[in-house]
């Protein structure tokens, strides 16, 4: 079994040569001083170093042996513990933290590639971390100064780990149906009761402390989301005593078996308010792009660990007669010459290089809309940041999954065993799809919330910007402006129309995306060389055919507009 | 969570008003006499119960239980060994092996719903009942009059079961690569040595004896695939003695816990031959299309479970407000007023349909080639057979997988716990995309082996059976005619174009294999009725729109065709 292993040297290649970090860092002046490629370069290696050599080995038993739950404690698997302590210590958690906070400060963009690769070194191990950095940026823009002097260095620094309690058993996609009840107290604080579920990391042995922010509703709130207000409870106060929040138990899982995923029960829990009552959403969407990204990334890290895997395995395995000449005297030729499998290898490849442009241009543009001096261009990367990381989401989780299972496919029956590793990877992959809004609510989101509400114009303007004048490019844009029209025409009269192409219509955007990502590549790779050539290749032949079935699908939805259809 | 129930009212229909089964058995002398409807519809309601009532319950257990390996034995899952003897006492693996046998000579494709109804209730179970039908007629066609003796009854009847022992480390997708060799003796006999992985039931406690079919070499053999010989070894031979062949170990796999995937070590064991020597693979491909079309309801049966969980999920589940008008007083709507909810459950309902209606005649088109009096008629059902099992093999596996995947997102966060038993059902799905011939190999099977030697003239005749003239279909047809003219054309002289296209081939041949069953189902349905009319819809806005994509991409291939194109 071949474990993953980042790849630095291609990673600074995509970042300095395709995206021009570096220049693109000296225009913000919050960032310019710690932009230098050199020091950019060694900190990828440093997490390249820490992923492969500490993270990744323990891969296997976060999956075989997983999680153990024993009377409300939870024991993370061999290794976990200590691999989090060395990960904090050596500062990871802080990288693109706050300098005043107790971070480095350093580019998100760097933050990304590390998560990119600790999630596909180790997808379980990583969830426990992946929780930081939006309770941290929660914590900072929401809390009061008293709860910040308690918690906002820890966060920062990763000392203590945070969770997200918002699921309950009847609440999922729909939040405004939560049931926990926090209710006021004289000194200030709050009494916080009901069982949240799906809790990843809501109890484990890998941080002394854990800070639980939780949505509930006051006594007097309204019903439905704007009736939620956020809350703060760790798992020891201050003073070292411990608060009423039991894990009841941990869930049984298709695969993430490396992290705890927690039914959390809050019994009369003392809590503190974070931000203003019934701003509980919002306090929590600030931070949503971040965190949608992050899961976007951990499709792309995914995919590339399924993808190593089979290419490693493509060039050693020899099985039947590849067509074409014979190329050395053994009977069988290496299964990476079949086009079968060449077509998925370098399929998935083209996906994966793409992910990688995209999903650092997005890191990128987050810091952007947040230290760029100029408002314009704040506002710019704003909209990319929003109507790029719904697909993002959606389009590289959907990717991880049957993208590796695609690889897993390049192993025969030998993918289908434990052995290889590969199939833990699509199991893993899995739940990518439904957490942090599940694919069919980025759908929603990009659509619906996002291009229709402006009649199309926010997505128009981006499509600007990655409008080059590219002769080929240009159909695949006009298709997306075209299908963007008929929906905003054809809605308003329709109330289920734009919900049942909404999907297509991500799909759409996706593609336009890849399309773009490849020409970025393209204007830095050598396209004499097989590594660019054939994913290039593969995303004309294989990947784009898809836009045009997407634009025919909407289109006709749109033409068969009835105003007022009703599912029944 | 809910268990499958099979809905032999549901099968009666396709079977007797959609495929008119009656009159199309009546045509067949051998089975004119047992083609009573009423006898059949009997039949199905008794392997309903049997199903839904014994099978079903023992799935949950079968995934998390699994089998057992200690010191050479497999101990199944609980209940297993109860349920199997319980089935072939109540002669259910007989239904359809020849009344001299032991069997009791009822059409094919009463069998065929009977297996995708096991396949559906419990996969791992299935398997063991399911390679009988394979080895019955293997040894049945191939072997001695005095292996026949010994054997075909007990297979016949299925009191003991049997096994395929093919693949060896180095030779999965490769048979030619097979290294096991037997050594003929003074008696008439071999001695037979090597070691074979992935031997669905290759020891379980299922049966008293089991009956090893073996691809080995003899001494003198060729290499390839023309030097193989069948060889029968049982677990006990007729004198009660055991035979040198040892279960090593059975495989951790992602899923099919039920049935146990050994490594089988032949130690010099007393075996016998089936068949001319050299004519091994010869002797096993007989029974391909029978095997192969076994997979494909498997698929189809996986993917009705996966469907029925789903469904009677978002028929239950409330979440958010769909679209449209209230329905009701509740706060949030039933999942499956959510369009994106629905469209997936009518897009698999679709294939489900479909796949039911395709197999079912294939089933019958296996006994029309075998038993019509008509030589001309024999034929076409042989080139339907030919034609069609590729095809369904891999696009129904594939959907199981995948449409499985999309009944999973239905349930949210809840689809990837173990708890409704929905992920078990992607888990034990995807296995059946790679064993009985990859779905890459089907491929080739259908537009290398197949379509191309006769430059597509029987593909031409297929897709004149049917042609009903249809306004919307013809396009369709007229789709994969062009794209067969332009492969025919294209292919001799570009040696890697053909295996470049051929899996778009497969999926352009699925799609209008679908439209022509859905053409049946239209011909019998009211499509007043929403449970045909939202499927047959979902069929033509999200289905079909695939065909012109795989058009696109196969002649595009075709238009930059390079004659002695190389992949190096």
């Amino acid at each position: 079994m071949n474990a993953y292993r980042p790849n630095p040297a291609e990673t600074t290649f995509l970042l300095f040569d395709v995206l021009r970090l570096p220049q693109q860092l000296a225009e913000l002046p919050a960032l310019a001083d710690v932009a230098d490629p050199a020091l950019m370069q060694q900190v990828l290696e440093e997490a390249g170093k820490f992923v492969g050599e500490v993270v990744a080995p323990l891969n296997r038993d976060g999956d075989e042996i997983g999680c153990r739950f024993e009377a409300g404690t939870v024991t993370a698997p061999p290794g976990f513990a200590d691999a989090y302590r060395a990960f904090w210590q050596a500062g990871w958690p802080a990288l693109a933290t706050a300098p005043e906070d107790g971070g480095q400060g350093l580019p998100s963009v760097l933050e990304a590639v590390l998560y990119e690769w600790l999630s596909a070194a180790n997808h379980g191990w990583t969830m426990a971390p992946g929780l930081l950095h939006g309770a941290y940026e929660c914590v900072k823009h929401h809390a009061s100064d008293a709860l910040k002097a308690q918690y906002l260095e820890k966060l920062a620094t990763g000392e203590w780990l945070a969770t997200m309690c918002l699921t309950e058993t009847h609440a999922g996609s729909d939040l405004g149906l939560v049931r926990t009840k926090a209710v006021p107290q004289p000194d200030g604080g709050y009494l916080l009761s009901g069982t949240k579920i799906f809790i990843s990391g809501g109890e484990h042995d890998l941080s002394e402390n854990i800070v639980h922010l939780v949505l509930a509703r006051l006594p007097d709130a309204p019903a439905g989301p704007k009736g939620l207000s956020l809350f703060l409870v760790p798992k020891f106060y201050a003073d070292g005593s411990r608060s009423a929040v039991v894990c009841e138990r941990i869930e049984e899982k298709m695969g993430l078996h490396g992290s705890p995923t927690c039914v959390m029960r809050f019994d009369e829990a003392h809590a503190q308010i974070v931000g203003e009552p019934g701003r509980g959403l919002n306090a929590m969407f600030v931070m949503m792009n971040a965190a949608r990204l992050h899961v976007a990334l951990q499709g792309v890290g995914l995919l590339d660990a399924a993808w190593q895997k089979a290419n490693a395995y493509a060039a050693e395995r020899r099985q039947m007669r590849a067509p074409g000449p014979r190329v050395d005297g053994e009977a069988a030729d290496l299964i990476h010459r079949h086009p079968a499998m060449r077509q998925k290898l370098d399929t998935q490849r083209a996906w994966l290089d793409a992910g990688r442009v995209l999903a650092y241009r997005t890191a990128l543009e987050l810091d952007v809309a947040k230290h760029h001096p100029d408002a314009q261009r704040r506002a710019a990367a704003l909209r990319w940041c929003a109507l790029t990381t719904p697909v993002l989401k959606s389009a590289f989780t959907e990717q991880a999954f049957s993208g590796g299972s695609e690889c897993l496919q390049v192993f025969g029956g030998h993918g289908y065993v434990r052995e290889w590793g590969i199939e833990q990877i699509v199991r893993d992959a899995r739940v990518s799809m439904i957490y942090e809004g599940t694919n069919e609510i980025q759908a929603i989101d990009l659509l619906i919330r996002k291009v229709l509400p402006d009649g199309g114009a926010a997505l128009n303007a981006l499509l600007d910007e990655l409008d080059d004048g590219h002769p080929e490019s240009q159909p695949r844009i006009a298709a997306l402006r075209d299908m963007t029209a008929a929906v905003v025409l054809a809605a308003p009269t329709d109330e289920t129309l734009a919900h049942e192409v909404a999907g297509d219509y991500l799909r759409a955007t996706a593609l336009v995306l890849l399309d773009w990502a490849w020409r970025q590549i393209e204007n830095a790779a050598s396209l004499q060389d097989q590594r660019w050539s054939r994913p290039a290749l593969a995303l004309r032949q294989r990947v784009l055919p898809e836009l045009a079935m997407r634009q025919h699908m909407v289109l006709a939805r749109c033409a068969q507009s009835q105003p007022h259809t009703v599912i029944t």
